[in-house]
């Protein structure tokens, strides 16, 4: 292939991921808060209405849950994810209107299936790139630390079921049961298997196929499986 | 101004200042304590006299709870605030006094309306203080972080409400609700204010009055608002 | 005495030391983990068969509690005791036989009193090495926050009490009451005696023993207690 087509075309790629990125976001923000109003619903009203900081705190460690606990857990700033002004503006952005947009229109939408479906299948598609990630930032500064690698990609593809419990009593309920670590959901699974496959790939020489085929694979089959429980049904 | 005059001025303020800080700290360590106490008013006889280090433990959080919590936020040293002998052995004189002095006379003293409303005037001083400081502190690591910024400011200021859940929990008493998150405290909304107003000031230009001016009004603000509620039994 | 001979017989401890080092944390490893199963007892088939996962998140953080605890109260990484493998490896390995081996045989050979004695009396001997170790590297980074240096002696020494709540949550019960502050149990309050005493021994010239001397004598007083309390069959 000739070098500067090559280049033309990751230059391409390059920029239209830097474009479409922030359309990822926009569908992780808004699943992440349609989740947190689905979960308070019988409260919805007097959260939303009565307590809009809790609800706003509620939705932001919801959003940025992999991020604050990751960067807790290695020991660095909780709070990073807020250093951004236009991602928190972004997350604040999307959760003002999925609660507060006049007439629902804005939740209605989201919850009707064809846009329910395509924001579920962007927001896969950005977990495996948390989840890689996660353990390629964490295998810089610890080259060795296989789990923590494991722990932190985990952290960062699934990181909301962890904070559930915490998001839920800043709402102002509390429930200490029912966890992520008694009762591991299906995207907590996944991602430790996405994790350990990242990690034997990066550390072992079993995985012989490029790292872009397995990343694609790890993509699909998130994808896949995210396609198959939304049109089937099947609920994690 | 003939220069040396204003350095002399400015020298003294500096060492009037140098010279009261251990008051502002008294006051608050006082008023810190005593709302620990108050609040454990039941089971006072039970906790001071049975378990004299959860007791301590627990006024110790309160006194530092904005260090504390701010240094966790920002990935520091949680312990930071107890690295200063002496600003901790005069926490725990003050604590000591107010729990354990002969027939209750340093309570019964601070309880006492002049003393207590110069002791709640002078933690207000302080506490205008904490949110600049805040403010300031995070604004010299992250120019940019805003909401990172007003977050610190606030929780610097009033950090023993955001504490308090967990302060009971060290003395045993666990009550899962009515957190400062849910229903935000007088002191929490102002130090939010404020901390809103120092961090439009150091990033605009709408605000034209000199800095000094600004602080003077924030503080005149917490003192008066304090005083008056404090007068007309307005509680928070 | 021949500095030659000096030498080898401080290379011969040194290297016994170094092989044996693995005994005590297999010691201390294989106590926390029957301590976790014994409190978990009415539920232990449930949790183990049913929530492996929640069973081995609570046991490692029971036997890395001083560790991980320490770190977060320094603001270092939390999950620093999960970066060797080795030891990672072997902490699972003393779960996987302490829960799963056939007919129970590690556990039960581990309640045979001649066995548990041993194992106990090692792991008190490292309890004391964990809370030197922890003043030590303490007044290294803050020579003088002397109150800093005995509490991350006392969480090294005695973290697993401080981090009960925290395990049972991960196993999905919720006791938040008679924690470690409000009755703190012998193991801390004989922690807090060392660490004072390693704190005193840096910093005053009233201790004129030489520190090996202090040291053997504060193990021997652990060895000594546990002694006799597993032998007349006094709990703390
Ligand atoms: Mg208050
Ligand atoms: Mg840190
Ligand atoms: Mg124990």
């Amino acid at each position: 292939m000739d070098p500067e087509l090559f280049l033309d075309v990751a230059n391409y790629i390059k920029e239209v991921h830097h474009i479409a990125y922030p359309l990822f976001d926009v569908a992780h923000f808004a699943m992440s808060c349609i989740h947190v109003r689905d979960d308070m619903s019988p409260n919805f009203l007097v959260v939303s209405r009565k307590h809009p900081l809790a609800c706003w705190i509620s939705c932001m460690l919801s959003c940025f849950a992999g991020y604050i606990l990751a960067n807790a857990l290695l020991g660095e700033m909780p709070l990073a994810p807020l250093k951004d002004p236009k991602e928190v503006g972004l997350a604040s952005l999307v959760w003002y209107l999925i609660f507060y947009s006049p007439f629902d229109i804005v939740y209605t939408l989201c919850k009707w299936f064809p846009v329910k479906l395509i924001l579920s299948l962007l927001k896969e598609v950005q977990r495996v790139h948390k989840v890689h990630a996660g353990v390629h930032h964490t295998a810089k500064m610890y080259p060795h630390a296989y789990l923590v690698q494991v722990i932190i990609g985990v952290v960062k593809g699934a990181g909301a079921g962890f904070s559930k419990i915490a998001e839920r009593f800043i709402r102002g309920t509390w429930i200490p049961t029912g966890h992520e670590f008694l009762q591991p959901t299906f995207p907590t699974k996944a991602c430790a298997a996405a994790a350990l496959l990242f990690v034997a790939e990066a550390n072992t020489t079993y995985i012989t196929a490029p790292h872009s085929f397995v990343y694609l694979g790890v993509v699909i089959f998130f994808v896949y499986f995210k396609f198959s429980s939304m049109m089937f049904s099947i609920h994690d």
